[in-house]
Parts: C-alpha cells; sequence; structure tokens
C-alpha cells in the first residue's frame, strides 16, 4: 500500500521566530556576533517550539546495508568490510563510536540489509544492534532496480516504526555501507538534473582513473532506469535498504518535530529525497559538515542550505553529525544561559554613531 | 630589563610525527576521510609529546584591559562595557562564561588595566578574577604610546607568571576590551605591512560610515608611530595592557609545551607579535576560528594557518576558542579509542584498483 507522507506545518510562520530573535538580540552581545550560532540557535528553538529548547537524549542510528552494485568494483574497499565495520561500531571502535560515547550521543545500528547474520543462531538480540533487515543486500542496479517497491516500501515502514519507538528528540544519522557512495550519487543526479560526473567522487578512496570508471558505470545505470523518475522510483531502481529505512525514519522524525542531523553525502541524498516528497522537511535539518566527497557542496546548494562544520570529512557513519552535535548544545545554552544587557546591567550599542 | 623569550624545539623534528601519522592511518577508516581532525590530532600529539595525548584541565583566560583610543570614539560601545562585562563573566551570564561551563573550560578573568575596581576597598580575592592591573587604561595612542615600555615589559612579564601558576596543559586565549579591535588593527598593520584600510572592520558594530573614519584615525595613528617597528615597539605604541599580559602568556605557554587555543582578531594579532618574537610558536597553536571581522581571514593566511571553524564569529571573549574545544577532544579521542584495522578484524583497502 502507498505511504503516506502527512503535509508539515511551516515553522517558521508564527511569531516564535521573531520571539527567539529578539530574545537573541537582548543577550549580552552585539546583536548577530555569534554568527552561524544564533541562526541555529534560532531554528533548534522553531523545530522544537520553544524560546529555551532543551536537547533531549540524542539517539544516533547507523543504518547499514549492503548493495548489489559493490561487485562491479565501485568501491575501493570490499563488501564485506560492511558487517565488518557494523561489528566494529558494536564493539566501539568506529570513529563514530568514538565520537558518540564522547559526546554523550546513544548509537544504534539498524542492519536494514547487510550480507551476514550478526545474531547467533536461536539468539534474537543484540546490545546497540537492531536487526530490520530487507534482504541480504540489493540487487545489482547496473542489471534491474536494486529493489522491488514492496521491499522499498517495507523499508520505509521499518524506518518509520523505528522512530515511533525512539525516545529524546534528536535523530542523528548515520550509514554504512560499501557502494552506497554510488547509490547516493545516482539519486542526486536523477533528483537534481545534474551531470553525473558532478555527482560522482572518490568515495572512501578511490584514484582519478578508477573515479572516470566509476562515473561511466553510473551514467550506464542511470540510462538503464531512465523511467524511474519519481522520488520512490529512483529510491528503488538506485537506493539501498539502509537510505530507504533512513528515508521512513527522517520523514517520521520530521512529523514529530524531532531535531535531524545530517551528515556527509549518504545521508544527504536520502535529505534530497524527503526534500522532493515534503518540502518542509529542511527546516528540521541541521546540515552536520561540508564534506570532502565531490558533489557534497552541490547537493547543499541545491537544497539551499549552510553547514556548521567545514573540516574536509569523508567517512560517514554519522561521524560528522556527532563533532557537530556540541554546537547544537552551545547554541541551546547560548539561548537559554546568556544574560540579557538588562539583567546583567551592561550598556547597549551607542545611538549615535562614533565621532 | 629586556624579557628573554627563549628559543622553541621544532616539533616536527623528531620521529613522533611520523609515528602519529602511521596510528592514524591505520585506524578503521580510508586514509585521511576524518580531514582536518587528522591534522589536529597529529599537531596535539606532536605538542604534548605523545602517541595518545591527554588534555588536562584547560583554562580560558579572559585578558582585559581599557584603551585610551577609545575616546576618540573606534568602537560602538562606550569604555564602561569593558568592566560591565568583566562582571557579566564573573557572574556567568556572557557567551563565554556559557560556553566555558558546558564545556567543561575553566574561566578566569585577568584585570591587565580595567579603568574600574572590581575588589571592594580592603578586599584582596574574588573568585575567577585576578587582578594584574599596570594601570586604569592605556594612554590615548592619537596622541602618545599606549604604553611606557616598563608598562609593556611588566604586562608581558605578569602574563608569564600568570601561566607558569596555571594547571593543566591547554591555554585557551580570551579578551575584553572596549577598542582593541582598533589596537590589533594596527599591529596588524604594522607588522604585515598590509595596508590599514585591509586589517580595518566593524569590530562590535560600526556601520559603514564609522569604518571609514576609524580606518582614517588609525591611519593616522600608525604614522604618528612610524618609528615603532619591532615588535615591542609596536605593542607599547598601539597595544593594550590585555594584549600585553596575553603575549606573556602565549610565548610561557609556547615554552612549557602547552596547546595554546587561539579565538579571533585580537588574541590572532597577539599571536602575530609572538610569531615575529618566536616562529615556532605557531606549531603550539590550535586556531578556533575565521571570524567575521574584515582583517582576520587576511591575517590567518599570513600566518600562513587554517582555523578549524568559520560560523561568523565576531564576538571574541574566548567564545570561538570555547566553541572549537570540542574538535580538541573529539580529535584526541580519535588517536587514543579508536581501533585499528588488525585490532578490529576489518579489511583493508583493496589492493588492486576496482575493475
Amino acid at each position: 500500500m502507498p505511504i503516506d507522507f502527512p503535509n508539515l506545518p511551516d515553522l517558521q510562520d508564527g511569531r516564535l521566530s521573531q520571539t527567539l530573535q529578539n530574545i537573541l538580540d537582548n543577550k549580552t552581545k552585539p546583536p548577530g556576533s555569534l554568527g552561524q550560532l544564533e541562526t541555529l540557535a534560532r531554528q533548534l528553538g522553531e523545530i522544537l517550539g520553544s524560546e529555551a529548547p532543551e536537547l533531549v537524549a540524542p539517539q544516533l542510528l547507523v543504518f547499514a546495508g549492503d548493495h548489489g552494485l559493490a561487485a562491479r568494483g565501485v568501491s575501493a574497499y570490499p563488501s564485506d568490510v560492511t558487517w565488518q565495520m557494523v561489528e566494529n561500531f558494536l564493539a566501539g571502535g568506529a570513529a563514530v563510536s568514538v565520537l558518540a560515547r564522547l559526546h554523550g550521543i546513544t548509537l544504534c545500528v539498524v542492519d536494514c540489509g547487510v550480507a551476514h547474520d550478526f545474531l547467533a543462531p536461536g539468539s534474537v538480540v543484540r546490545p546497540r544492534l537492531v536487526v530490520r533487515k530487507i534482504a541480504a543486500g540489493t540487487a545489482d542496479s547496473s542489471t534491474q532496480p536494486a529493489m522491488t517497491p514492496a521491499q522499498c516500501d517495507d523499508a520505509i515502514n521499518n524506518g518509520m516504526a523505528l522512530v515511533r519507538q525512539l525516545p529524546g528528540n534528536v535523530l542523528l544519522l548515520g550509514e554504512m555501507g560499501i557502494g552506497n557512495t554510488s547509490a547516493a550519487s545516482l539519486l542526486m543526479a536523477r533528483l537534481s538534473g545534474a551531470p553525473i560526473a558532478q555527482c560522482t567522487g572518490a568515495g572512501s578512496g578511490l584514484d582519478g582513473a578508477a573515479v572516470a570508471r566509476k562515473t561511466a558505470l553510473l551514467s550506464q545505470v542511470l540510462e538503464l532506469h531512465a523511467n524511474a523518475r519519481s522520488p520512490l522510483q529512483a529510491l528503488a531502481a538506485f537506493g539501498g535498504f539502509e537510505m530507504a529505512t533512513m528515508l521512513g525514519s527522517v520523514m517520521q522524525a520530521a512529523q514529530q518535530r524531532r531535531v535531524i542531523v545530517v551528515d556527509g553525502f549518504i545521508t544527504g541524498a536520502v535529505v534530497m529525497l524527503a526534500h522532493a516528497l515534503q518540502p518542509l522537511v529542511l527546516q528540521r535539518c541541521v546540515f552536520a559538515h561540508r564534506s570532502g566527497e565531490r558533489g557534497h557542496g552541490l547537493m547543499l546548494e541545491q537544497l539551499g542550505v549552510y553547514p556548521v562544520l567545514d573540516l574536509g570529512l569523508r567517512l560517514g557513519e554519522g561521524s560528522g553529525a556527532a563533532l557537530a552535535w556540541p554546537l547544537l548544545r552551545s547554541a541551546c545554552a547560548i539561548l537559554s544561559d546568556m544574560a540579557s544587557f538588562a539583567s546583567a546591567g551592561v550598556s547597549q550599542k551607542s545611538s549615535t554613531a562614533p565621532h
């Protein structure tokens, strides 16, 4: 059955935006002098519907899945790295594990379709792991759609259900899946109309010649699925189970007015899909960083959004989202805890221009 | 007596840099995929002389002082705001107070020369305040040198002595002083040779016409002190007591291999001075952000350094240094806590190029 994504309210409609701006302007600092941190504070207030927004129990979900297209050699790493890295996330040794732990973020891995069994026979649970497996990897999109429409719907529904059960009011997006940079490039090209070469980069570390071969292959894949025009058709043709599940989670989080922290290129492609389905999703999204992956800068431009970090990251996993997290906490603290000119007895800006 | 700044060892000389790079390359991530965070991790390891550097008891000093030149109307705010903001720092209501508290940084205010008494008659101590007052504000540099050579030396010695007593291994730089953007512009112009117009901006919020008047005045001040060519002569001619004290603290911190976290334009000008005295000081400095103040981008370029944040901040106080702090902690955690390919059993990058 078709999935219903109800319309989202416009968060900039009400008086709250103006109130938040007034509060910021009355804090003991020259107006606007905290730059993008003020923009972020206002946005967090708008999303959470509060003049003193509180970020509660942040949840980072690492959506994981394998890609049939990986067999065509689009990545510098073998597909086995997907499950090996999931084990690394669970053991706490990956970058995102370390950063989440350091910054007080709860991390869970969602097996959306990894070609590996993480549970021992007879076992049904493992700490930090949620199994919502659609299949052991997608089909090879260079010969057929990556998933069937039913698989795509199931994954989206899984993602929505997951977030419904999640505590807190913040969802940080992470992902793992060898080959998923290719899937993201394909989705970006189809949704934006940008040439595939502008959407394709080195992923986890291809050299120039390998990027050229990857680009040529992706160009063929795009052509093979020339009829997959709508967001969900494109997702089924090119995407991964981890991306479809993430899309469901994003749509549900937006509906519940959770703050959504977007990581890099792959999570960005999923947010492009979400934006195509419901443009106001973007009001709920904080873009953590501009990644080093070719295509990501253009993607952010096309969405008309501005990231908070620009550190040349190109790891994924949600590592950039975790790194940006303290800036979100800082923005809320500015709004809640700073004194106003009146309360601190500090003189305001001279009304007369300096002589 | 002349102050002795002993030569600093070159931190990139030894084998540690290469060892740190090898450790980073063996972590479970594509080589270099954590971008600038890896550069930062290597630098922190080099400064602290460790393969697993630990940041201990970070100290943020807000150096405060008043400027005689402020009477000429170079700021959008009256000079009284200096002491009022110091009270706000002490009360915990300023941006830097809020951010330092949130991120576990100890904050102290150093009264280097504010035109105000913070201690009640007979009282000698106040929590979070250190009084190292040279005078109640500098002289007006548009008519005479801002300070005498002896005052300048005294302030530098104060700064060095302060850091000697400081716990931990990290110094974060902050400042407060109405008029000190002008002092920083003058120092930058003299040290770099860049035209004063390129070094002069809106400070705490001048409009275009006021910036033009400020630039014209600063141009006259530069000419008046045409003979103040050496770093310490320029500091005495143009600087503030808070800047001279900060310079002493920076030189001492560098000597002790502390990590120095540089905030924005004013702290950057002091680091320019330190660099002119001992170029290797820069190896000990992490530049927190590129500020919105005109001149700061050029200053960072001239120093050949790259900041970790770019958020359009233009507040000072050390607010940018406090905001960048979690990134330093993150960089150390990556180095100490991430698994290696071998320890996690994750496959390395394919040696053959993808087909």
